[in-house]
């Protein structure tokens, strides 16, 4: 393998067969091929792309790279949901237990907030003692053991991608389809799954806007999962508001706990429901997603869902009082309400300004070093097509001093739009996309 | 300036600004930025290409990045040759005493061999004792003195330029018109030159095929040139067949030696008059190209140009003597004819298959490590175009041992082909290029 000789064959937009592919990310992941010539082939990537086999090929180097979750002596199925990211996006919290309490096993890998969007890892951590670096061994045992573990991305798996996301990150050639899927799939793939459910998030706060490439980069992690066995479905979500109240760590947190009460906004549970439902259904634990919905409903209800949130907290060392009692969750030392200073219909509440708004109350990173404060943030009870009255109030700032407040009541009076016209919202759940192609989604229970 | 968002600009099509550049290649050359931005931004390029703006700002940011070659003191024009490479191409050895030897100071920065092509400073240094490394302060002073010197790229001359050349042989990003424009014009520009002529080749043998591309390069350094007021004017020249008869490092000192002498083989000295011509009349001292070629032919018939030459030699260390006497230059341990095995006319010399039967002869590098015999090469007598018998001597080998000879006769069957057709072969000097366009070239002395 010459590697200027791979880069200027992609260069000229041809393939990189499947030896190459396991040899060139052996060798960079083992540090004996330069960073420089890496950088080279993805910007030649990023203008060429990647087929199908390909990018199967670099997701199964990836994936080779570095260890897996050891599940497959399990009977039950191994189930997992990605999200592409969002605001107020508080849905594996809720999902994960939920699911698990059902009895699929959920081995669950997150990631921390990036850009304008939140972390499942860094909503977990407000919880106090809470653990999210288990290691490979431990997550496959706590998995066997109670059905569920959240995790980070540890370092044992898929190495090669974490030196790749860091190389992309620093040149530019983050925005490739083909790499976007391969590096989600290869983690997830790691994990040892039956089935996967796709968050695939569109609007204004979805990290791609595009409806037609967000489409695209569900269909290319499809491919990948139908060509290592494991069937993935993909529904496409709104993020042209907020999802839910909360925005901001131990806010959501509480919304979770709300949730699992069987308190949660509709629109949140709209969407959990929806997710979990194909989850139950690829797990074959549902036949249908009205059986789904309903299995839901009363674990739920029964508080069999929230019991089990309560066993993976205590189990990965956070304080399980916390299903009982969320005064134990950081509290923000500031509170202010914000209110509508018109007559009017709420247009928009964008989630961008709202995510970008959350940093700046210091309740999310602009550098990974960042230490973050997990009290701050908003809960905005107004929804897009709410009708309100100057004086109602809107939402309510969570800030760790009155400077905060004061930018809190700036960033919302620049997120939230009132006006006379109507509000033109994306619907909650618009299409579902499996190996069979997209079809509109409807739901399985009445409004 | 955050390097990622520049690459990302240029690979958005976008443009990168002169401050820009400056700070970009002015921190690059010191250290600051890491090859693996400095690469994905180079395939940005390969994609998206410069203007002409940044193309200048380029070149310019490149030659700050070091020392100039202090001239301007200096009453004569300043006048320098570069050729885009080729075989048997030694014009620089007689092109740069001619001119010196008539009142036109020749600061000459060469290189070496590269791929199929030679080296004006591997030619050289088959001279005993001859150096080409001499400093930037010993060059000026012996221009000052006798108006010439023949010199390899110092470490002194555009640092960032030999830093980036080796990150895109690396990387796959040598292939790009601006990017190879900016490394010779920054080079040349660093000499201090009233002017610099070009020649651009083309045919098989050329390293640009495509003589569009080959123009498009010229071009862009006529520009470049026009930029800092330095005229420069580009002849393109054949190289689909050898130029002159020998093709190898002593060999074609010793050929320099005949040219300089009044014994130069026709091609080469048309292609070393046509392009001399325009040296002198770039430097004011000839007012058109038929008093330049009476000029020189009044230097070479009168002794003048080889008296330069072999004070040139002396200056850089060498054995003067060989001006009257080639015997002191390295000569092949085995020599061998090669004869015609039919009747017919010669079609094609293969000018790649050549140069790369040198490099098999060990008479030319595989990798910048490899040593040299400079011994050992073609003198190729016959051109496309003879009409040869059966038997009739075409070349004689030069190699280092019976091996070498059976090489250089497999090398030289695969290179000349003789048949019944007739030859098609380019004109010696087709086109000229100047900031004024591209006209046809014609000579200005009756064949």
């Amino acid at each position: 393998m010459i590697v200027p000789r791979l880069i200027e064959r992609k260069r000229e937009g041809g393939r990189i067969v499947e030896p190459e592919w396991d040899e060139l990310i052996a060798t960079y992941a083992a540090g004996k091929v330069p960073d420089y010539q890496m950088s080279a082939l993805l910007m030649a990537i990023y203008f060429r792309g990647m087929d199908r086999g390909e990018t199967s090929a670099l997701t199964d180097a990836m994936i080779q790279s570095g260890g897996q979750l050891e599940l497959s002596h399990l009977k039950s199925a191994r189930i997992d949901k990605h999200s592409t990211g969002g605001v107020g996006d508080k849905v594996s919290l809720i999902l994960a237990p939920l699911i698990a309490s059902l009895g699929v096993a959920v081995p669950m890998m997150s990631g921390r907030g990036l850009g304008h969007t939140g972390g499942t890892l860094d909503k977990l951590e407000s919880i106090p003692g809470f653990r999210t670096n288990l290691s490979l061994d431990e997550a496959a045992r706590q998995v066997e053991k109670i059905g569920c573990a959240l995790i980070g991305q540890t370092k044992e798996i898929a190495p090669a991608d974490r030196k790749l996301y860091a190389l992309r990150d620093a040149t530019a050639t983050v925005e490739v389809i083909p790499l976007i899927a391969a590096s989600i799939m290869s983690k997830k793939l790691a994990e040892g799954l039956t089935g996967l459910v796709l968050d695939v998030k569109q609007g204004s706060g979805a990290f791609i806007k595009d409806p037609d490439r967000a489409q695209k980069l569900a269909r290319t992690m499809i491919d990948l999962g139908a060509d290592r066995g494991c069937p993935v479905v993909a529904l496409m979500t709104a993020m042209d508001r907020p999802l839910g109240f909360a925005c901001g760590n131990a806010l959501e947190v509480k919304e979770s706990i709300d949730s699992l009460r069987g308190d949660g906004p509709d629109d949140l549970m709209g969407v959990t429901y929806a997710l979990g439902a194909e989850m139950l259904v690829l797990a074959s634990v549902a036949s249908n997603a009205s059986d789904a919905w309903r299995m839901m409903s009363e674990s739920i209800s029964s508080g069999r869902a929230l019991e089990k949130f309560g066993e993976i907290v205590e189990a990965q060392g956070g304080d399980a009082r916390i299903v009982d009692d969320y005064g134990i969750l950081p509290s923000a030392a500031e509170t202010a309400e914000f209110a509508a200073d018109r007559d009017g219909s709420v247009l928009e509440i964008a989630p961008r300004a709202v995510g970008h708004g959350i940093i700046s109350l210091r309740g999310g990173r602009r550098t990974m070093e960042d230490r973050i404060d997990p009290s701050v943030g908003f809960v905005i009870t107004a929804k897009p097509g709410d009708r309100v009255s100057r004086g109602d109030v809107l939402a309510t700032i969570h800030a760790i001093d009155e400077a905060g407040i004061r930018e809190g009541k700036r960033v919302l009076s620049d997120a939230i739009s009132i006006g006379d016209g109507d509000a033109r919202s994306l619907p909650l759940v618009s299409h579902r996309i499996s190996s069979e192609g997209m079809a509109v989604w409807t739901s399985p229970v009445p409004d």
